[in-house]
Parts: C-alpha cells; sequence; structure tokens
C-alpha cells in the first residue's frame, strides 16, 4: 500500500492560499512548504546533520544528476537516497524533464525558465552547446562527465527515481523555453502527455507520483494539459515551466491552471524567491523547490526580514561583500535565531567571504534556508489566522 | 597580571614525553595537544559551531594573513579575534616569521621547512617570485592582495599580536630555509635573537610571549639559540624550522635542543602528521600546530586508526576518492565516533568528493580533526598510564 495523503486544514477566506499536510512514508510535511533542492544528494554547502538541526521537512534530488554520479543503481545497492545522504525525511526526486531544457535550449540561449538571462550565466550564448536531443520517445542527454550520449524515457525515469527510492516522484515531461512558440509547445505537451501516462504504468507504485502540467505561457495549452494531467490518477500536480517572460507572466499561468484543480496537493517546479513565495501561495501552491536561498547565499546575498530593512526593493538580502559591513558587530539579521545569526556578525561573514573561507558558504546557507522556513512557518500561521493577505501586505508593500 | 602557567603533571620514564596542562586566561590545554591551524581566522571549511562541537581546546591563528585581511585593526575594534570568530577557546598567534620562509626563499625554491617540495606546489620553481626581503631592522612583505611592499619588525608584529588578542603570541623571528647555508643561518638567528629581545620589550604584557629558538640544522647554532631564548624570560619556548632535510634530520634538531630546555611549554611550529606526533612528544614536545589533517582532508586523505587498516606505510590514511570505496556503507573509520563516521558511509563520501560537493570539505575536516584529537587523548593517558612506549610501537610497528 501506498502510504501518501494529504489533507487540507485551513483554505483562506480572501485568496486561494490554504494550510495543509501531506503525509508520506517518512513523514509529514506542513505546507506551504519550500523545499531546498540537494541537486547532488547534498544541499550545497550543507550536511545532512546541518539540515537535521535546521528540521528541515524534506528535500528534492536530481533524477539526471544522480543517475549520472553515482548512478542510481549504486544508489540502490547502498540502501537508496535516504540511507546513502543520511537523512530521514520526505524525498522529493525530479523525473530529469527540466534538464531537458536546462541543458538544451536553456543553455544554447542562455536564459531561465521565466525568461531571464541566466544569472550564473558567465558564459556568453554562443559559447553554450545545446546537450540534449528530443523526441517522442525520450530525451537524449550529454552527459558532462563522459561526454558520451544518453537516452531517457518515461520507463527510465521511473526506473531511475525507484532506485533512488525518494518518497515523491515526478513523471517524465519535457519542459520548454520561454522563447518556444506555439506549435514547438503543443507538441512537447503532447509528449509530456504521452509520458505521463507512460509514467504511470512504470512507476514504481511504492512511490507518490506527482504528474507535471505543461503547455508554456498559452492559455489554452495550459488548460488543456490541465484537464489531462488532473484526469489521471496522480497523487498530487506539478507545474512545469515555461511560465513565461516575467513574474506575472508566471502568475498568469497560475490563475489558468489552479483553479480547474482539485484537492491535490501542487508543487511548483523550480521557483522561489521571496516575492514569489506570498505570490503562488495566494494562488494555491502547496510546495515549491528552488535552488536560490542557497546559491544567493554562496555568492554573498543574505536574507533580511521587513524588522530589519528588507523590502522588495532589496529583494529582502543584503550583500555581505558591501564594504559597509567591514565594522558591523551585528548579526545578519538582527531578529533572526538561527544558529549562524546566534553566532557570527556582519563583519566576520564579510571577512570569510571576502578571503574565499569554505566556512563561509554552509554558514551562509544556513541563514537563507532558516530564513525560508521561518517564512514558510509564519505564512502557515498567517493562514490559520485569517491573516495571510496581512503578512502579504507587511512583506511586499513598496516603500 | 599575566595569567599563564604549565604544569607538567606526569612524566613518562622512558622518554622526554610529559603530560601537562598549560592554563591562560582563555581556558586550560590539556598537553600534548595538536593545535589546529585558523590561518585566516576559520579553521578551514569548518565554523567556530564545528570546533566548539569538536571540542577543541585551542587554535593558532596567523598574525600576517590577518594583518593585510580583514586588518588587526579592525579585529581589535571588533573586540579581538576570540570574539570575531566566536570561540572562547585560548588562542596561540604566529609572528609572522614562517611567512618571511614561505612567502620568501620557500617560495622561490619550491620547498617546504623540512626540505620536502611544498606538496601543494602546482606552480614551477621558476615561476614563483620572492614576495620578501629581509634586513637586520625586520621584514618586507609583498602583499598577495594589494601588491603593495609592507614593513613588519619586531615591535609591529607585537602590535599586530596585540590587536588580535591572542593568549599566547610567538616573538617575531626569521624562519630559514634548509637549503641556506651556515653562515646565512647563522645570521638569521642572530637577527631572531635581537627580534627575541625587542618581542619581550614590546609586547602586550597581558598576552603570554613564546620565543623561538632558531639556528637550522647546525648543532652549535641550535645550542647556542637554545641558551640565548631559554635565557629571556618568555613564558614559553618554541622550536623554529628549519628542521633539516628529512624526518629524522628534525628528531636531530629536537635532541640537539630539547635537553637543554626548562620546564617551560614546549611548541614546535608547523609540524603534525601522525607518526611526527609520536616522535616529537617523546622528544618532550608538548604541542604543536599543523595544516596537514585539514588540508589533507580536503584532498581525499582521512585518517584510519590501527585497528582499521592505518599503519606507518599508508600514513594512517585511506584516499576517499578512491574507486574501491565507490559501494563501501563503512564509515570512513569503523571504530571512530566522529560526527562524520556516526553518520555518513565511505560511498557518500566519495560520492562528494568525486562532485566536488562543497559538504565534503567539512564533513571530512571534522573526522581528521575528531581523529587528531582522539590520538592525542590517547597518548595523554598512555603518559599517565606509563604505557606511551607501547601504544607509540602499537601505531609505528613497520608491517
Amino acid at each position: 500500500m501506498k502510504e501518501f495523503n494529504f489533507t487540507v486544514l485551513k483554505g483562506d477566506k480572501k485568496s486561494r492560499a490554504r494550510r495543509g499536510v501531506i503525509k508520506t512514508r517518512c513523514g509529514c510535511i506542513d505546507t506551504p512548504y519550500f523545499v531546498p533542492v540537494a541537486t547532488m544528494a547534498s544541499v550545497r554547502a550543507l550536511g545532512s546533520d546541518d539540515l537535521a538541526a535546521l528540521n528541515v521537512q524534506c528535500i528534492l534530488a536530481n533524477a539526471y544528476y544522480l543517475h549520472l554520479k553515482p548512478g542510481d543503481e549504486l544508489i540502490k545497492k547502498l540502501g537508496g537516497l535516504h540511507k546513502f545522504m543520511a537523512l530521514d525525511r520526505p524525498i522529493f526526486s525530479d523525473s530529469a524533464g527540466f534538464q531537458a531544457f536546462s541543458l538544451g535550449f536553456g543553455r544554447e540561449h542562455n536564459i531561465s525558465k521565466i525568461g531571464s538571462i541566466f544569472p550564473e550565466g558567465r558564459e556568453t550564448a554562443d559559447k553554450r552547446e545545446n546537450l540534449t536531443k528530443i523526441t517522442d520517445e525520450g530525451i537524449y542527454f550529454k552527459s558532462p562527465y563522459q561526454g558520451s550520449w544518453r537516452f531517457l524515457d518515461a520507463k527510465g525515469s521511473m526506473k531511475i527515481q525507484s532506485n533512488l527510492g525518494s518518497d515523491i516522484i515526478m513523471a517524465f515531461d519535457e519542459c520548454t523555453s520561454p522563447l518556444s512558440d506555439y506549435d514547438y509547445t503543443k507538441k512537447a505537451m503532447v509528449r509530456t502527455h504521452e509520458w505521463a501516462t507512460r509514467s504511470l504504468k512504470y512507476h514504481d507504485k511504492k512511490q507518490a507520483i506527482y504528474g507535471i502540467i505543461q503547455g508554456g505561457w498559452f492559455e489554452d495549452l495550459r488548460q488543456e494539459s490541465t484537464e489531462f494531467i488532473t484526469s489521471l490518477p496522480f497523487e498530487g500536480i506539478a507545474i512545469g515551466g515555461s511560465l513565461g517572460n516575467s513574474k506575472s507572466d508566471m502568475h498568469q499561468v497560475l490563475e489558468w491552471v489552479i483553479p480547474n484543480l482539485d484537492d491535490r496537493p501542487r508543487h511548483l517546479l523550480g521557483i522561489g524567491e521571496i516575492d514569489d513565495v506570498f505570490e503562488c501561495v495566494e494562488r494555491g501552491i502547496d510546495t515549491f523547490d528552488c535552488v536560490a536561498p542557497t546559491r544567493l547565499a554562496r555568492r554573498g546575498n543574505v536574507f533580511i526580514s521587513p524588522e530589519s530593512g528588507g523590502k522588495p526593493e532589496n529583494k529582502f538580502r543584503i550583500s555581505i561583500k558591501s564594504p559597509r559591513y567591514k565594522e558591523d558587530k551585528k548579526p545578519i539579521d538582527p531578529g533572526c535565531n538561527c544558529p549562524t545569526c546566534q553566532k557570527y556578525s556582519r563583519a566576520y561573514l564579510r571577512h570569510l567571504y571576502t578571503v574565499n573561507e569554505l566556512s563561509y558558504f554552509r554558514l551562509a546557507s544556513v541563514h537563507n534556508l532558516y530564513f525560508m522556513f521561518g517564512l514558510m512557518e509564519q505564512i502557515r500561521v498567517s493562514i490559520t489566522n485569517g491573516t495571510f493577505s496581512r503578512l502579504k501586505k507587511k512583506w511586499l508593500k513598496k516603500s
């Protein structure tokens, strides 16, 4: 018997925001929740001991990268991903569909799934090589390690995710680009639907599986995809990219899709800046995953709350490398109770960052994740108390 | 009043090994002890929270590097090194004398203080530029950050170490090369003696200060230096390089020096592989500092005890990157109780190393330091029990 259920505990009266709990075979997830990404079986710079200390409720691992290294067969042999990375919490895995985009079109055109230039894009577009080829059968990937081409289809993705032993898996899909036209996006969507059916057929029946709605930034495609994916017996529904060319495009996509969803849990793939959290929760998203908090931390951008000067204009961040923090004895966020803020000053963290000390990456990542988890907790409480819109206003009001 | 004393609790009957306790204004250090190096106010890859969890008794910071970044004046302004790095344990600082060698002659000739090629030397000798110039007055250093030349003398070194607020400071000295001839080594020693006197004059009287014995690998110079340095009212005695061209040269230096020392605590600068620990403790060393355990960890070399196959031939290490550990579910050392071994397998650590995950560096460094601290504890207990030579034999017997 599959152990999975989702209960909505409370809905917001003024919006689609809802508080709930996802029960998996490996523990519960209070929603709305931000899911940290452990691409290669490690949330970058953090040990599973750090994750436990942060009371992380779940993580998301990457099927494609773990298939390449160390190999999903090996992880299976070692007892599965929970045992491998020593984390006794629910694990999501993605299906490799996003890599079809990020290593392919996105890489070639140096764009992210909502149309912006990849912040990490140091190479120029013309230097980047498309590392994928997609057919109706599946996706050919060029391994960044071995340089050889590998093929992945729905059946293969299900096998990999079964080997990983994650608790919540994703159907195999094709994530398209904001630059894809209607015809291509439709073609990819039809493919994704076919692969959804195959994923359901081939997936490990002990794992909960989410179907992925595609359709790009085209209303009729999103509606068609919503109708099709929700007609299948998935345990949950994920919304995949492309999500248009801007944040308001992304909100539009959510408004096309979510009103037509039923009570299954809803996951938004790859989104998670502070303002996104409010906008997506308000529109009815239960969980989302994103590398942003830890990636931002590694690049010197650490979160501060409104009480400490965080606002939409500064994206709730300070840049710890700024000379203004050279003599600053305060913690990153004076109101924060995270292990980093309890112990270290901005001046010390700035020093570690400046001289490239490895300890910096962990301390900053701990803070940013703690911050995200605290924000999600505030949001959950506000939904229970009927004060979500007030909380959102407090955070997102322009100054 | 200066808070510093050293008590010998027990001497080994068969050797000069001794168990003692150094009492500083910031806590006690049980000796013999291995002092981890926090060059830039961070034991590389570890937070001070990790050090506290490892129950570290003290660390050694680098006056020269902290003078350059973030600046000792700034550290003073922020309340001193303890507060800056959030570590409530005794802190040693060195005087920058070793940088006179490592950035100068050592860099130019790509050699370490006991004559071996720097393991990290990826550049060839001819590409390396001498970054120091030494006169009787002091040392000119070329800053690796700003590229400008800076001057440091005994008075300046004392000022820097006073600003850092470390508990145990080192007299300003010139560390010579194993390639230096008798005349040069003598000249440097005479200089070091003059600087020792000046260091005593100018140092912060609230800090305990160790004098440094130099004289290279020349018996009469070592004896002369021992006589001179011990004649001065230092709280402790350090032995500096050059220590010759091999480990047995180093043992020889210790045998020239140590029998002529009194009961003050003895520190050996920059030494600390597993076999060194036994050889140096046996010859009467109380403390030593070395980057080796953490540097080795970062390069994939992690310690194992004799019970797990560690022996002189493998330098008590396994190379975690080896394919043989690909499927190995065991911890690094099955007998180890460190946080890393309690949680993670060799297979997982190998994976993290292979894909260059940042979390690897911390987990491996935690293990290697825990291992060193455990070894020192075993050594201390063995001295108390009169079984030091048996313990040494057990570890160092060739198989």
